[in-house]
């Protein structure tokens, strides 16, 4: 209506519409009320991918037990097979319900929340870590009580009892990470980047550009990945081993991986996050572990192998949680006093949206004006809300059927140690959660492995500790992986305008989906091959890790290396002061708070070393250098243009299983050599 | 003067202001008469450049015997050097002359003609190739009559006697190929970029945009290359050994070896040029060397070394010159038949400045518009003519004194040997320059490869073709070479409108240089090392292998692997003709025309593999891209970006030059293998 009523009044409209932000080009389109979100479709589509899912990531666990992230593939081939369905019901009139991206989102959480089982379900680590063949292989510790072979009845049973609990806990973070601390969690920001891609109504100038901008690079970093694939046939080979700067710094881990998920997730990523972790990266593998490393023989015994938790590798993952612990523990206690804060004062003034705008002006990143997209989003974030009581009463519930289920299927698992169990996950979750939101990092694995060291050493060999410590891990990665994985898809709902109670209820389906789907294709597997076999097609080998955990667990803190829990201790403190001060100097609004690093996003390279570090900063540098030269375009095509990069690389992630699954393997090794190496292998290559 | 005199007229001001042409831009400049332009700092500069260049060809002759392209370096050395020297005389006020942009051609000229002859001297390959030390381990042939010592007398001599000559057959070459032909002559352009770069005057904001993209792509092409080399330690290692299309097209040499330079190249190269270059390489190593190949031990024998000239190299050197000269000669014969219909015309018209439009419209690629920079060059490319009578009386005396005292040098080589060599070079250097001119690639040493058989196997063995052999190489080898070396500083000059003729005295002077520089270095590294030993930091591995060509030469054209000879005739033929078609499509105006492809570029790759080529299309891609995204902007940005890919990488060769010589090495290789036979290393190094 009246588009062309005179020249100058089309310009100034052209001029509008360019500016127009992605809600206000969505506008036109109605958002469906939560229940409407909820089809039938979108559940039938769900548990389709929710299988073929599971199958590629069990597949996965037992053979090389890496696993990709599978939450961008998720979104993308729900859109494909949901709009295949409407299109062709179009075409016959028989479309009763468009299809929305709030629906898409609700695939997306529902498929994620089930495949996600396969993985933290422990198949390759620690459930089948359990069983008697890898008990035979992992010395001590094949006694009856240490040993509980898989059955597909107490693996349902386990896993209906422990997964709902995570979602329950997330509810309550839900609000904090994402509206309070406006958290980033690129792959859901990137999901949601490209959900609203599909979906971006016809017209808007601007958005046609960015959704072009994004399909390009994703485009582009998907033919990368690939790329890639291709000279990756065997270890340290290919383009992620590649030494960016030197042999020597690539044997300390500082190199660039030419990952493009990462570059991306770096160009989301506010840049004190990216230079955190680039400095926890040069404190810890540059400085810390080189010093510890020169102590062997004293400290530890110099005959370990690297990867031994007796050796180095405990420094680096104690300290490592040491430090997220520290961190988050301030931040929950922060959280904690607000909350009692904001109940009490809720009470007084009885007016319960009162602790809206509280909570969004005490942000630390806001500036004083939001915009229409954070308004509208988070007005419908918070529109179908899920009371906190609710999400309490039913973590509550959950626990105390845990309580008393847990025991029955391990018994050396007993009541009190559930208990704590679910005392400590909850900070865990948070810190989890609110590290995955800076970083993209989930540590669920680690909480894990600190479950099972601590239960083990609780409980102690004899009474069935190496059983109970992987037990133990079993609940805690449940949760805290929970935690980080849908509050990812919570960031992609909220900038998507899916609502959150549609969201949750796509959750518990989708669990319930795993809880059962995940055993199934895992009994397939069991029973159709001799699985955790050296050297057979599927070794498990992360099942010997974990009972390798387990077994040095249950020797308790003496097994630690020499000053170990000193270091510990001290680096909680330390983590939990510096992060304190922070807070401080944040709420007291001082300028230097803008120059403090995070404390937790320092921690997380401690662990995995620096390169993907490297990979962020250079998506900072890139962000920079563009900013600098066209702040406008930059603001306008940067989220795309990183989103479009962190989706085509995990959209190859899908293929790249399938090749694998097919046992298609790459042709070529990009080797690197020293010159001296080289010249040995030329003669050996040359007879 | 009136630049702010109301809005509109600044508005308007502006917009002329962003539309200016490098030649309108430089108007303000004067350009200094020809002799001017020959200043004696501009041979001081020289001379310190040209020995210090030709220190390094002559160290890198013996070594590894690759010699990088200078021409760039050699600009922009000589504009650091003069620069700082007339700063410092402004600042003391001594200053008398300013330092242009033709003064810095001038150095540019004289360097590359001097340092020239440290390469075409052939003091790595054919001249030393003749010495005792080198008949002693090649087989045959260690008699008297087949060997000649170094000594400084006679290679000054000789050097003196064969250098100019080159020089008069480039001089009426020069307006064909660049005027009538428009040539590109790629790292000409390249160098004229960056000069004019240097000079640019202030205010005129395009240009100044221009020249940013210039050195950013300069500095990331420098940059680039730096970083390739750490990952070079060993044969076969680092990115110019990247396996871009697999292991089987590596093998056939397809692939990306992701150089700047010729991707620059490409950007700057025609279409049809690229595409006829990927065209021939698919044409013989896709299709002729595979089936060649497949006749092995039939049509050669299958014990022979892949370099040998009896195997399927002999096939390559040979059919792709005689592709070569096939084309060369047709346009040679057009050229001589237009020119001579030229010089008719002139008798008849008595208007010596008639021929001037005539060649200028009679060009193919023109549109009837003849933008303000080509004229101006044109004009003043044209205005102090070399007359080309004097031109060829320069060439005619020379030849004499030059076949009076060849003989004198090399008693093998009768005077008539020396006659027909100079009747067959100019179409030589005809053949070389057009080529260079399309695709920046100069076959001088596959001429002299030619030359030594051809007068090896006329002479023979016993009446010393080997040493007459090597000796009728340098001949060749120093007209072929000058002509396109030159030829592309003739292009620099006519970009930078530096006059002819000051171009002339200046490649006179540098060449003068190089005859005496040039033995000179070679004769302090003789007397220092032991030469040409194997093993030894000097062993000159191009000396052996063209004394080996030659011991092939002498045994005749019998020596030549089956059906060889047949097919070079064949395909002699068949460019003659195909090229003739193409010549006869223009002339006529047919549309066909614009897609046949250049059958000189289709040989090029004949031999050398197809990876350039690769390179060249990638650079084709994204102009392509570009200019279908923007064509103004591509318009206006490519040519700079090029030049600084092809600048960029071409400065690198300096310190990489100056690291080979300190004997630095890479420290990392980047080494590509197989699955399996990664397996097998891997094996190999863990034990």
């Amino acid at each position: 209506m009246g588009r062309r009523r005179d020249a100058t009044a089309e310009i100034a409209g052209k001029e509008n519409e360019e500016s127009l932000s992605t809600e206000q080009i969505f506008e036109s389109k109605e958002v469906p009320s939560w229940k409407n979100q909820l089809t039938f479709r979108a559940f039938v589509v769900s548990a389709v991918l929710a299988f073929f899912f599971s199958f590629i990531v069990m597949k996965l666990n037992l053979t090389t037990g890496i696993i990709p992230s599978l939450n961008v593939a998720a979104g993308l081939l729900g859109f494909f097979f949901v709009k295949t369905w409407t299109k062709v019901l179009e075409k016959t009139g028989l479309l009763r319900q468009p299809f929305t991206r709030q629906e898409n989102t609700v695939i997306q959480t529902c498929v994620v929340a089930a495949s996600g089982i396969a993985f933290s379900g422990g198949f390759g680590s620690y459930m089948f870590g359990m069983s008697e063949t890898i008990a035979s292989q992992a010395g001590d510790g094949n006694t009856p009580v240490n040993v509980k072979n898989p059955s597909l009845g107490w693996m349902i049973g386990f896993l209906f009892v422990v997964s709902f609990v995570g979602l329950f806990s997330v509810v309550p973070l839900r609000k904090i990470m994402i509206i309070e601390h406006k958290l980033i969690y690129p792959s859901g920001t990137a999901t949601a980047h490209l959900i609203n891609s599909f979906h971006t109504p016809q017209g808007a100038k601007l958005v046609k550009k960015q959704v072009s901008a994004l399909f390009k690079t994703f485009g582009f970093s998907f033919f990368w990945a690939f790329f890639q694939w291709f000279f990756t046939a065997g270890d340290d080979c290919g383009f992620s081993a590649f030494p960016t700067f030197g042999l020597k710094a690539y044997a300390h881990k500082f190199y660039f991986d030419f990952s493009a998920t990462y570059v991306g997730v770096g160009m989301i990523c506010p840049y004190i996050v990216n230079v955190s972790l680039l400095a926890g990266a040069i404190l810890s593998w540059g400085i810390m572990w080189p010093l510890i490393e020169a102590k062997k023989g004293d400290w530890f015994s110099a005959k370990l192998s690297p990867s031994s938790l007796h050796g180095l590798q405990g420094y680096k993952v104690f300290i490592s949680i040491a430090v997220i612990l520290g961190d988050g523990l301030l931040h929950f206690s922060v959280v904690l006093f607000k909350t009692i804060r904001g109940i009490c004062a809720k009470r007084t003034r009885k007016d319960s949206s009162a602790i809206l705008p509280d909570a969004v002006t005490s942000s630390p990143d806001d500036s004083s004006y939001i915009s229409y997209d954070d308004q509208r989003r988070t007005e419908l974030f918070l529109k179908d809300q899920i009371p906190n009581t609710y999400a309490f009463i039913g973590y509550v519930i959950l626990a105390i059927i845990s309580i008393i289920t847990v025991p029955h299927i391990f018994p050396p698992l007993k009541w009190y140690h559930v208990l704590v169990t679910y005392f400590i996950a909850p900070v865990m979750a948070f810190c989890n959660s609110y590290g995955c939101g800076l970083t993209d990092w989930s540590l669920a694995s680690s909480y894990g492995k600190l479950a099972i060291f601590i239960f083990g050493a609780w409980i102690g060999m004899n009474s069935g500790g190496v059983l109970a410590g992987l037990a133990s891990c079993g609940v805690m990665m449940s949760i805290v992986s929970t935690a980080s994985d849908l509050m990812q898809d919570f960031k992609t709902g909220y900038l998507t305008l899916a609502s959150p109670r549609s969201m949750f209820i796509s959750q518990v389906i989708g669990t319930a989906m795993g809880c059962v789907i995940a055993p199934c294709v895992f009994w397939i597997f069991y029973k159709a091959f001799p699985l955790g076999v050296d050297g057979s097609d599927y070794p498990a080998p992360y099942a010997t890790v974990y009972r390798g955990i387990a077994l040095l667990g249950v020797e308790g803190v003496s097994s630690l290396p020499k000053n170990c829990l000193t270091l510990c201790l001290a680096f909680f403190v330390g983590a939990f002061f510096l992060s304190g001060a922070r807070e401080a100097a944040k709420h007291y609004k001082l300028r230097v708070y803008y120059y403090m690093p995070s404390v937790m996003a320092m921690a997380i390279p401690f662990y995995l070393g620096s390169y993907f570090a490297i990979d962020m900063c250079l998506g900072s540098l890139i962000l920079f250098i563009w900013e600098k030269s066209n702040k406008k375009h930059a603001d306008a095509f940067a989220p795309a243009v990183a989103s479009g990069m962190i989706c085509g690389d995990g959209i190859w992630s899908l293929p790249a299983s399938i090749l694998a699954l097919a046992k298609v393997k790459p042709p070529i090794c990009m080797k690197f050599l020293s010159r001296s190496t080289n010249a040995k292998v030329d003669g050996f290559l040359s007879g």
